[in-house]
This record gives C-alpha cells, structure tokens and sequence, in this order.
C-alpha cells in the first residue's frame, strides 16, 4: 500500500487530460473594477481586466456595501464567535434573514455560509426527512446540487437538460404516494439558458412533487427587485424552496434558501452543514444586506449588465467568433478542448492583459471547453472592442476558424 | 402524500423532547467583549455576559485583525468575485495558505469556507481517491468529520474515545494491504479532553494508516506559535493532514488543511466542496493573516486563557458545581437533562444577563446535556464571582444537589 503513488497517479492524470488548474494569482483593485492586479509569472504586480468574475454587477465595490461593512466591523468586530445556536446568531443575521424572505416573497429565510452549503444541506437534509423520496434533478445541475441530492441517500432520476417530457415521463413512472422533489436551475451558468419555471411547477402540482430551484446565477440580476427569474416571471409562489447565494450578483459571501416557515425550520433544526459551523460573520452579513436592500430599489446596474452582454455577444456574432446562444448575461465561447482553452487563455493573459479562466471538466462535459465571459456595468464598449481583436487575432494565430460574420 | 404533515412531525418532536433550539439574538459590541447585547424579547437591546463564545482570545475584537479587514475593504472590495479557479485565487489567499502551512511545518496548506467544509470536503474526497479506503473515526468526532467519512462512502470503523487498545484491534482486523485513515481531533470541545496523539501516530506507522487530526479548537491556542496540540506535544511531523478553522480562536472565519503538497494538491483538484464555491472573501483572509501572524509570536491571550480557565474552574469546584474534567481551556458543566439545561440557561439570561447556551443532542449523546462555559482573556474574576453565585442560586432554587466542595 503506497499512499504516494496514489497521490501521484491522480495528479499525473489531470496533466495528461490538460486540465490541470493553475490558479491565476490577482487582486482586484477597489473601486476601479475589471480593472485588477495580477501577480501570476510577473516581476510585481501587473494590471489587467477582468472578464470573468461572478461579481457581476460590481455589488463587491459599491460604496453602501463597503460602509455597511466598515460600520459592523468596528460596531460588532470581526467574526461572529460561534454556530447559530451558540453565541453566533447576530442580530444582523436575523434581519437579513427577514430581507431575503421577504425579496422572494417567503414566510422565512435562512443564511449558511456559501451557495454550495445551501445546496448541500438542504437538499441532503430534505431527502432524509421524507423517507422513500425521489429527487428529479437536471442534468446540468451544478456540483453541489448534486452533492446534496448523493449525500441525501434518496434515489435520483435525472433529466435531459429542461426537457419537460422527459421530467414528466419520470414523475409519471413513479409511485403516486412517493416523495417527490424537482430541483433544477433558473440560470445555467455555464449555458447561459434559462429553466422554463411554470413548466415545471405545472408538473409538480400534476405529479405532487416539491420545487427546488437554484437561483445562484440570477438573484439581484433579474426581476424587479433582484428576486431573480421566478421573480421576473411571476412564479416564486409556485415554488417550494428557493436558494440564492450571497457571493455573486450581492458580492460578498455566503448562501441562503427562502421557503416556507416550516420547511425552514426543518432544515434549521435538522441540517448538520447549518448547524454545526461557526455562523457568516457578521461583516459580510451587514454587507449583504446593505446589497440586497439596494439591488431592491435600484436597477441601474442590472439594465447596465443586461446592455453591456448584448453588445459583447453582438461583438463577438460579428466578428465571427463561436458565441454560444445565451438568453441571460453569460456570454460563452465555445472552444470544445482543454489545451486550446487553457492555451487562448494563457496568450489572452501574457500578452493582451486579459483576463478569462477557460472552462474544462469537470465543470463541463468534456469537449465542451469554452471560455466564458461576463460583461458587467463597468466593461465599457473600448474593453469589449480590444477583447474582440484580440481574440480575432489569437483564433487566427491558432488557426481556428470563424464563422461567417453573423 | 402530505409534505406539511411531514414537516410537522419533525419539529414537533424536538418540541417534545425539549430540544427544538431558539437561537438567541444577540450582537457583540466592538471593544468591550465579552460585553454584549441582547434583543431577545426585551424592548430594545439589554446588555450580556457572554460566556459560550468560540472567539477564544477575542481576536475578532483586536486592533490588527481589524484594521487588516478595514484595509481589505477599501483596498480589495467586499467578495473575491469567484471560486478559487475562476476569478476567486486573490494575493492574500496565497499568502494565507503560505502562512498557515508554515504554522504547521508542513510544505502546503489548503483554505476552506469553513472548518466544516474543510473536514467534509477533504475526508469524503480522501476517501474517494483512496480505493478500498478503511476510515477508523474517535467515536467523539465532530459532525463534520462524520459527514466527509459518510460522503466518502470508505467503510467507517468506530473506536470508543481515545481508546488506544480498541483502535489497535480494529486497524489489527482489517487488511493489511488496505488503504487506511485515522480520523480524530486534538480537543474535544464538549468534553475539554485531549487525544493522545503520539500513540495514535505509533499505530498509525504500525498499520500503516494515514493520520487526520482536527485542530479546530486547539489552533491558536496551544504550541508555542499557536500551531495547537500537534506542535505543543511535537508531534506535527508525524501526522499526515492537519485541519483547524479561522473563525474560532483566529476570530474571522473559515477553515483549512496543511499537509504535504501532493496531498493537497490532490484535494484542490478534486474535491467538489472546495472546486465549486466563491472563496473565502479577501476582507476575511486579511483579517485571518494578521490573527494567526499576531497569534504566532505573542502568547499572552494564549496565558490569559489558560489562566481564565483554571480560575473558573477551580470557583465552580469550590462552589461544588458539577465540572467536568477538563484538561483544556473548556469548561463544562454537567446536567444531564436537555429541559433543565434549558431552564438554567433562561434564567441565567432573563435575569442574571448572563449568556451560556445549553448543548442538547445531537451535539453531545442525550442524558450527557451540559452547559459549556468559554472563559477567555477578557473574562474578569469579577465575572467570574457573579457567574458562580447565579448558578448556585439558580442549583438551589431548582432543587439540583451540589457536591461536596473540593
Ligand atoms: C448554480 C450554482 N449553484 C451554487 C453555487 C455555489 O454558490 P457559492 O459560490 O455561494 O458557494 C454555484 C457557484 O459557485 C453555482 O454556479
Ligand atoms: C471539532 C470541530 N470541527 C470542525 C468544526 C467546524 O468548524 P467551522 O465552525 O469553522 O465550520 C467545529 C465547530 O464548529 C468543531 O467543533
């Protein structure tokens, strides 16, 4: 039994498949977002653009959530000191609890402390208090629904990727009486569609499932208060259990489900990933709140996204580059290998000062490598236009074609 | 099929056996902890004690952690905008990760978003990577590392407590050709004792079974830089993978591994739980640098510490309050009944302004209920005084015996 040679072999592999991750070493630069340093291969820091944070709307640099956070950390200190139940259940906790419900229309919230957690414990802690339950995911649910739903110990069924007939050919095949949860996603990150809700939640009341829908990409971005696209199309009444997080359109930290009272307090009381772990500090949580609050009343900067993502896609449809169809503001290039996609992100980086991480496995299928941009208010049509000559420029040294000008 | 009526049963259930947990709302004041707040059904906030606080050596409250935040914030901006791989590896993470390996003498160390995802994420992926992996668990273990055991899917053997002999017989029973684990923690924080690690590292040589030491309430505190127990009993070069949290005795939040590099760069690249999740935000990373570099050369908290943890324990013994034994910082109170525990707890709230929360199942076994008592630096024997004389009144007034003093 020699432990090295496995640690080895498992390394090698991921360089032989080229998908080995090199984290790219930046720091961003308050105030002057995508505008960063980076630190990755250089004699001190150099300066470049960013392309592809999930800070999507500069949430992590606005004046309200920096003050908000300023005042918590020299009002209440650091970190909160201790799980929810002890000693760290800040009132701050309780009134954005209060906030996020209320944004989806919810009875009650609850905050953990990140998106993944979300996903993992409620949807673990769901399987097991309904015993024999059936959980229908999307098969292009992200990694840490699928996490939740495996450490649920619950049989799975999954889905074509928003194919209704199928989901309803595998709600139909199971028994009546079973339980039953949909969980699925409002923004595909990777894809940039979107989940067709009302579909979904007429086949739930037909087969009598709950509704789990993942709004990580679309919270703060879409509907009119930033309550993301069941907001925007009507439907979050219709859903069960809505998950958010706290670190991407917010731009802080942290992850949170609105539901019901009771399923609330079932996964408060019941979920071991809430639970047992020291609480969101309080710091971030202010911070949060003072997002939220604002995204609530201002749509300044989800118009500013939604313009900036048509023009890049326009940009890239022109200049003949494979843009792949996205209905939101995710704007995917599709390159189909790990090499090319590592090596047009590499040159982006040495040599234009652009930075985009490509895309591999396993966060998409293999063969589906792609870079994946994301235009924020703060790209201006100067960036976008020596982004698309660059990357005109790089396919060419490449010998990749482009499509015929769109 | 009715969901509500499921919902129902379960809370219902932890109504009646008295353990159904209302989380007290509370909110530390910057400066005077463990001075503090309480708004919990009072008009307006009403000062506390509080006495069941993680942030150990107040950290959260110190001068360098927070202006290392307040720096971040206006340096940085709020959230790092990404996972680690995508747009989320800042400068500080690096030289975060640099700092705590360095703590531990190991050549690499790994952040988490919490001490939690930490133990799950990198247990339930060690097991994956290890085919045919056998993990032996302290029957003590945190929830934690239960839950990355359980998601690894290895086979789980149990030794009773720190019981070396029953360890041995079990890593005896299995094949000798099969990867194994040896998954404990230094302190145990509910009962205040410590693991012996020499002889578990011994076995572990003697089987060889990689070594798992949870530090997570020792890191910061013991070892003369901090480094925890492994570093006090000189016994970091014998274990494989070290964990500790950041939001505990460093104050912020967060948590991490150190081992060797191919073991953790076996983990980066592989575990879900640290791959798809925004990183720990720069504003909590700046914070955790300056803690454990503050923490590394001063050992007065760490003195103060144990000083207040001596004193309050020999008060209550004087008091013949039931204390547990305890060779740590932890000092536990026995009970031995989740309504009692809770009563005790309220009254001290209600009217003495005192907070302790009572530990119900699943946090310790049922029949062992417990208040736990986390006196720190900034604890005074003036505190301490009133404490003791409230619980002996309290002991009284609810017909609880006290014993002989010591
Ligand atoms: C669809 C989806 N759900 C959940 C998460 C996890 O959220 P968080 O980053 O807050 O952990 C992510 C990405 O990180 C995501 O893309
Ligand atoms: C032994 C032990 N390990 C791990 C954790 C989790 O650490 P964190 O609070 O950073 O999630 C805790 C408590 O929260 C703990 O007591």
């Amino acid at each position: 039994m020699n432990y090295d040679q496995i640690f080895n072999t498992a390394i090698d592999q991921l360089h032989e498949e080229g998908r080995y991750r090199v984290f790219i070493d930046i720091m961003r630069t308050k105030g002057a977002y995508p505008n960063a340093r980076c630190f990755h291969g250089h004699n001190g820091p150099k300066p470049i653009t960013v392309w592809c944070s999930n800070d999507y709307l500069c949430m992590g640099q606005h004046e309200k959530v920096i003050g908000a956070m300023e005042n918590a950390l020299h009002d209440v200190g650091a970190g909160s000191g201790g799980t929810r139940n002890i000693g760290g259940n800040t009132h701050l906790h309780v009134e954005l609890e209060k906030e996020l419900a209320q944004l989806h229309g919810k009875d009650s919230a609850l905050t953990f402390t990140s998106g993944y957690v979300s996903n993992d414990a409620t949807l673990s802690t769901l399987g097991k208090l309904l015993p024999g339950c059936v959980i229908f995911s999307d098969a292009l649910n992200h990694a840490s629904m699928i996490a939740g739903i495996r450490n649920s110990g619950c049989e799975k069924r999954v889905f074509r990727h928003n194919d209704m007939a199928h989901l309803e050919e595998m709600l139909a095949a199971e028994d009546p009486e079973a339980p039953k949860v949909i969980a699925f996603e409002s923004v595909y990150s990777m894809e940039g569609d979107v989940a067709p809700i009302h579909a979904i939640c007429d086949l739930a009341e037909k087969y009598n499932a709950l509704t789990y829908i993942d709004e990580v990409h679309a919270v703060g971005m879409y509907g009119e208060n930033g309550g993301g696209i069941s907001q925007r199309d009507n439907a979050a009444h219709r859903i069960d259990i809505i998950e958010g997080t706290l670190g991407k359109a917010f731009g802080v930290m942290g992850g949170y489900i609105a539901a019901d009272t009771r399923i609330v307090d079932c996964i408060r009381s019941y979920a071991p990933g809430f639970i047992f772990t020291t609480s969101l500090s309080p710091v971030l949580v202010a911070g949060v709140l003072a997002s939220v609050k604002h995204l609530k009343s201002s749509s300044v900067e989800r118009n500013a996204q939604q313009q900036a993502a048509a023009m890049l896609k326009l940009k890239f449809a022109e200049a003949g580059l494979p843009v792949m169809d996205s209905v939101t503001h995710i704007v995917p290039l599709m390159v189909g290998d790990p090499i090319r996609a590592k090596k047009i992100s590499d040159i982006l980086l040495a040599e234009y000062g652009v930075y985009v991480q490509p895309i591999n496995f396993p966060t998409v299928p293999r063969g589906t490598e792609r870079l994946r941009f994301t235009p924020g208010p703060n790209h201006s049509e100067i960036m976008m236009d020596e982004l698309t000559d660059a990357l005109v420029e790089i396919w060419d040294r490449l010998d990749m074609e482009l499509r015929k000008a769109a």
